[in-house]
């Protein structure tokens, strides 16, 4: 297996190191815009089977030229959500493999945003499955810790805890706390941003996808681990476009643990239009507000060692087990920042994402999962996943409530 | 009296207009940075004894070359506070009087900002005092609304309805409403910010001026004309330091009623760092975040035909009555949006501000008023000034509480 990393941000460098542990591969390219930050990526693993690139994410060509250079036979995506179409499209262009962690951009529906979907996540990459799968080659989408570890809990407990599923709700929450900042989100609050303000989406059997408005339905979730409750509400999430293709349930959802803090924050900046993208005029320059809210506050990547807590990522299922009885089960996976600090010198949301497609990325390697088409983690066989992540050093878990 | 306006802005240029309907003086200049804002200003007063001029407001030397030039008697200040000292400055250089709408800013304690003040607003101005009472000319400060008439309705109330004064409180409230924006200030955003996330002052007999937490003691009032309950927190305000050194009070405190949601709205901007007027580098521009702000909020001097509601400046007063008994007061003026557009093409805060340093300019004028040094408006006898406010068509009112 020869692999192309396109990001070295915090979770392509994460994985990077979380790959140098392993054994699967023969080549790891570690690709970025900016080639020195590839080259520290790269450099920081002291394994020779890793190499740094420049890249450009934004052209398929870029992608798909460099695939032919180095024979890479498995593309994994972690740059920004704008760049996956490329990067999906360069792959292909070269007959690789490829992974991402996040789907192709939604739109909302100009008419009815609140209420009915526009162009969906992932749409775009889905409307070009056949092509994929005609051509042998696998897309595997979502293969972060959320979507990604969460759509497989899905499927695990659909096979192996129950008969008849009636919610699968996928919930992430933690505690973690930077010190020194009144204000510091623990993961990049431009993408929190565009999945928290987007039409939040919702499914369920006999209506299918459609959307309500942002912060709907909030909830206290009892997070496990010692975190606690937390406010949750709806947000756009991957696992709610994925887990209704391949897993039977009569409703999917997402809800994000902002904690009402952050809740009230990203609904004033809606309320300003200082999530907007678009440039505006500022005393003779063009500037995106996002990017000001984004320049203003500590780069979530670089606060791992003023961080501690715990992040949680996990699926909540609600149904009829396999006794025939009433079951509620929250499978989770927790990471302690202290621990992922020390192992590997990667913040605690950051280490979560970067693990998945490594786990994944061998169990390919070996053949133990293998498809061709444009398959999210569902797809997938789930036990050999979910041992080798406890194989990794960060078991999951089960909680019965 | 030959009048130098600096600024064209809102309120400079709907003081042109309400001085055009008065025959008190000879020449009323109009400058500013924009020439062409400023030609548009004295243009729309359609009356020969306005003219249009450019000036650097930050330049004391700009301005004292402009009063040269047409033999400049008082110089009026309708510029951003950040431009009051080189103003106050170049007109003492040219032997001018002054006005201003606002105080030299405040600079916080250093060590306990939220206990103690630091340097208070005016202070630079009230330091060189003695040279202007020397000098035999008079700077007039903080004769707009608020801080100007509320300080003239604490003299009011002091010599005419009150024995002795427990409590001089100003309280300002409205109910105006932009259509068409989720969220739209109907006054400078930049300087509301500056008000309200500085150390708001407090002013006690025995104590003297300290300084408290930003949005301290919240409280309801109920204001008149059908506005009704607004929640009121402390902010820094011109009248309590300017009420205490002319007026006898036990206390003396200003509450902006900026409702529930403008005071979340400010409180996340300080949060976030969003309220900073330091540059912040982004994607390679330079930007001051709080300019950022205002940027992406629509400017509330072009949305008077938007607003509907009512705008209300007042001072609460409580304490003993000249009969003997408990008395408690409020002396405010209102004034409707739909009035101020319809007579005057001004939004009602933007009027209010503008009328009364053209009252007090009258007032000079006409030798009503007089006086040297650096004083404020509750130096001079109340009743001249409210009598020719009523007679501009624009009442105060009285309500026993």
């Amino acid at each position: 297996m020869r692999i192309l990393a396109v990001g070295a941000g915090g979770v392509g460098s994460a994985a990077a190191l979380i790959a140098a542990r392993r054994d699967f591969f023969d080549l790891f390219v570690v690709a970025d815009y900016d080639l020195a930050r590839a080259e520290k990526a790269a450099a920081a693993t002291t394994d020779a089977r890793f190499a740094a690139a420049q890249v450009d994410a934004s052209s398929a060509g870029s992608i798909a030229a460099l695939c032919r250079e180095h024979g890479i036979t498995h593309v994994f995506n972690a740059v920004d959500p704008r760049f996956v179409m490329p990067v999906f499209e360069g792959a292909a262009a070269a007959g690789a493999h490829y992974l991402d962690m996040a789907m192709s951009l939604s739109r909302p529906n100009p008419v009815s945003p609140y209420e009915e979907t526009g162009v969906k996540l992932g749409d775009e990459q889905f409307a070009v499955a056949g092509q994929w799968e005609t051509a042998g080659r696998l897309a595997l989408v979502g293969i972060g810790v959320e979507p990604g570890l969460s759509d497989i809990f899905a499927r695990y407990a659909a096979e192996h805890l129950f008969s008849d599923i009636d919610e699968i709700g996928v919930r992430d929450g933690s505690n973690l706390v930077v010190e020194g900042y009144e204000f510091a989100p623990s993961f990049s609050v431009w993408t929190t941003i565009e999945e928290c303000l987007n039409p939040p989406v919702i499914w369920e059997r006999g209506r299918g996808w459609y959307t309500t408005e942002p912060f709907a339905e909030p909830e206290i979730f009892d997070f496990p681990g010692g975190i606690g409750p937390v406010e949750c509400v709806h947000v756009e999430h991957e696992e709610v476009l994925l887990i209704p293709r391949w897993v039977e349930a009569r409703k999917v959802t997402f809800k994000y643990g902002l904690g009402g803090e952050f809740i009230e924050v990203l609904k004033t900046l809606r309320k300003l239009g200082l999530d907007k993208t678009d440039p505006v005029r500022v005393k003779g320059v063009d500037v995106s507000p996002r990017d000001v809210v984004a320049a203003v506050l500590p780069d979530p990547a670089t606060l791992g060692d003023r961080m501690t807590g715990k992040t949680c990522a996990g699926t909540w299922v609600t149904g009829t087990g396999k006794d025939g009885n009433p079951r509620e089960v929250y499978l989770y996976h927790l990471v302690d920042n202290e621990w992922s600090m020390r192992e590997y010198g990667a913040q605690a949301v950051v280490w979560q994402t970067a693990v998945n497609p490594i786990v994944a990325l061998e169990l390919l390697a070996a053949g133990t999962w293998s498809g061709a088409g444009v398959l999210g983690p569902e797809a997938f066989d789930p036990v050999p996943f979910l041992d080798k992540l406890t194989e990794y050093g960060s078991p999951w878990e089960l909680q019965e409530r």
